[in-house]
C-alpha cells in the first residue's frame, strides 16, 4: 500500500509501505476513507519533537473494516468505522473512568501511521466506534475530524467546565482551538471569546460560535480578556497551543476558582509553582480521551448538529501528503484533509 | 501591647508594638485569646522568602471582639470570633463563587501581625464567624486550628476532590498535612495514605484517620503508592509542602484522571509542562479559601466531631514566641500555640 513516511524534519515522502495485517486477535484492518495531517505532526517536522529513524506518520483515520482477528466481538467487516489516536481496550479501570487515552493496554496510533490506504487498529472492541450506516461522501471530513481535533477540542472544554452562564476564552485558533470553540457553543457557554491574529480563521470563529475576537497575545490579551469580563477573568479557559506563552496567558486570563483546560503539547513549557499557586485556577489537560466522547459525536454528526470538518480548509490526495505538511507549516493552511 | 516581629531571619523578638486602633470602618478590634506559628513563617525565618525590614508576625487568630467600626453590622463586641488570613469583603463575585482568599478587596492578615495580644480585623462582617457563645478554654486550639491549618488541609481534599470510596495520598506530614488527613476522613474516603518518615507524626497521622503509612519519598514514595493501588495510583492527592520532590510526588502518585490539591507554598517548584501533559491529572490549590469551610468547621468543633488543635504539640506563653520558632524550625515541634 501507499503511506506518508517521514524520513527527516522537513522530509515526508510517500511511498510503499507493507499492507498491514491482524497481529493480535484483537486487531481490526481498516480501509482508510480519508486521513488527515495534525498539528502535533509538525513537531517532528519542525525538527522540535526527535524522530527515531523513519516514521510512518499520522494517527487520524475513520474507514471500512476489512478484517477483525479472532477476539474481536462487536465490530464487524464492511461497517464504517471511528477511533482515536490512544487504541484502548475500554475495559480497565481508567478506560471505565473516561480516560481512555491512559488506558492501561494503550496503544499510540502513530506508531501505526494512518496516513495510508490501510491501517491496523489494536484493540478494536474497546478503540472503534462504529456509525449507523456508511456516511454519504460528504460527511466523511466530520467523521475524520472526530478522530481527534473534535474530541481534544471537547476535552479541553470539558476540562474547563465550560457549562450555561459562563465566559470561556479560547487560547489558539488551530484546528483544536476552532473544535475548543465548538465545543464550548455546544455546551452552552454565553460568551466565548476567540484569541487569533488571523483573519480567516476569526471568521471560522465566528461561524463554529464564538462572540468575541481578543487579536492581542501574551499580557496583552490577557488584558483584553480582563476588560471583557469586569476585572475578574474568564470562568474557563481553553489552552489549545502548547507554548510557555499560551500557557501563562491561559492561566492569567483565568478568574481565582476557574478552569484551564488544556490541550497543547507542553513541550516547551514549565509552570513556576507561585503563578500556579496565586492564580487558584484549575488547571487539568492532557492527551485527550478522545473516545469518551466518540459515540455523542458521531450522533451529533448524523443529525447535523455539529459540522466539524469545517477545519479542513485544504484536501490534498495522500500523494501529496508533503505539500499538506508545508502549507500546515507554513500556516497557508488550518489542517489538510488526505483523500485515499 | 506586646506582639511577635521578625527582624532577620532567625531573629524573632517579642516586643511593645502600638495598640492597633480602628482605621476603616468596616474593621473590628479582637482581643487574641491564642494565637500561632505556621510553617509558612518559616519560609523568612529561614531567608528563603525576603523580609522587608522589621516585620510584625503572625496570621492566624482567634478571640473576643473588643470594639467594632461604624459600618460593621454582624459583628459585635463581646464575641468570640474567627477568621482567616485573608480578610475578604464576602460579597465580590469571588467570594460568592467561595474564592474568599482572592476577593477583590482581600487584605492579608500577614501584614497586621496577629501573634500578639489585639489585632486589627479588616473588614469584618466578610472576614469573621462568630461562635454561638464564648467556647471553653480547652477548645481554643481547635478554634484557632480553624483559622487556618484546618481550612487549608480541608480545601487541599477538596481541591482533590476526596469522597468516598477514593484512595487519598497525603504529601506532607506537617500541620497541613495532618490536617488534610482528618479532612479526608471527614470527606468519607475509604482509604488514606499517610506519607510520613517522623514517627510521632504517623501516630497523630493514624489518630486522625489515616489507614496506611509510607515512609519512603520521592520516587520510592511514589512506588509503594502503585502498589498500594493496583498500579493506578491514588485518586486524589493532598501536597502539602511545596517542595520541587513534593509536587512531583504528588503528580506521579495520582492515578489518570486523579485529582492533585496542593496547599504547599511552592516557592521552590516549577511543573514540567509534559510531566503535567503527560499525568492527565487534576490540578488545583493555592492559599486556601478558609472562610468557605469556616461556619461549618466551627460546628463541627463544637459537637465534638473533630479536634484540630491536636496539631499543637507545643504550647508557650506569647513572650517566648521566638522558641516557638526555633522548635518548629528544628522540627521538634509540629505547630507551636501561643498564649496570650
Amino acid at each position: 500500500m501507499r503511506g506518508a513516511v517521514m524520513h527527516a524534519p522537513g522530509d515526508v515522502r510517500v511511498e510503499d509501505r507493507p499492507d498491514p495485517t491482524i497481529i493480535e486477535p484483537t486487531d481490526a484492518i481498516i480501509r482508510l476513507s480519508a486521513t488527515c495531517i495534525c498539528g502535533s505532526d509538525l513537531w517532528p517536522y519542525r525538527g522540535i519533537e526527535a524522530l527515531d529513524g523513519a516514521t510512518p506518520m499520522g494517527h487520524e483515520y475513520c474507514g471500512i473494516v476489512e478484517e477483525v482477528g479472532s477476539a474481536v466481538t462487536t465490530i464487524r467487516p464492511g461497517q464504517f468505522v471511528v477511533g482515536s489516536f490512544w487504541a484502548s481496550d475500554g475495559t480497565c479501570e481508567i478506560c471505565r473512568a473516561g480516560y481512555q487515552s491512559a488506558c492501561t493496554h494503550r496503544t499510540l496510533m502513530g506508531t501505526i501511521g494512518t496516513q495510508a490506504e490501510y491501517a491496523r487498529i489494536p484493540l478494536a472492541d474497546g478503540t472503534l466506534v462504529a456509525t449507523r450506516e456508511v456516511p454519504s461522501a460528504d460527511l466523511v471530513p466530520h467523521h475524520l475530524a472526530a478522530s481527534d481535533v473534535l474530541g481534544t477540542g471537547w476535552f479541553a472544554a470539558v476540562a474547563a467546565e465550560v457549562g450555561p452562564g459562563k465566559t470561556v476564552a479560547v487560547v489558539g485558533d488551530g484546528a483544536v482551538g476552532l473544535m475548543g470553540v465548538l465545543a464550548a457553543r455546544q455546551l452552552g457557554a454565553e460568551r466565548i471569546i476567540a484569541m487569533s491574529r488571523h483573519e480567516d480563521r476569526q471568521k471560522l470563529a465566528l461561524d463554529l460560535g464564538a462572540t468575541d475576537i481578543v487579536t492581542e497575545r501574551g499580557d496583552d490579551g490577557v488584558e483584553r480578556v480582563m476588560e471583557l469580563t469586569r476585572g475578574l477573568g474568564a470562568h474557563s479557559v481553553i489552552e489549545a497551543v502548547g507554548t510557555q506563552e499560551a500557557m501563562l496567558q491561559a492561566i492569567r486570563s483565568c478568574r481565582p476558582g476557574g478552569h484551564v483546560g488544556f490541550v497543547g503539547l507542553t513541550h516547551e513549557a514549565t509552570i513556576g509553582g507561585m503563578d500556579l499557586f496565586m492564580s487558584l485556577v484549575h488547571l487539568h489537560g492532557g492527551p485527550a480521551p478522545v473516545r469518551r466522547f466518540l459515540p455523542q459525536h458521531l450522533d451529533l454528526i448524523a443529525d447535523g448538529t455539529i459540522e466539524p470538518g469545517k477545519v479542513f480548509d485544504l484536501t490534498l490526495p495522500l500523494e501529496r501528503a508533503a505539500d499538506g505538511y508545508t502549507a500546515m507549516d507554513e500556516r497557508r493552511a488550518i489542517k489538510t484533509l488526505l483523500t485515499v
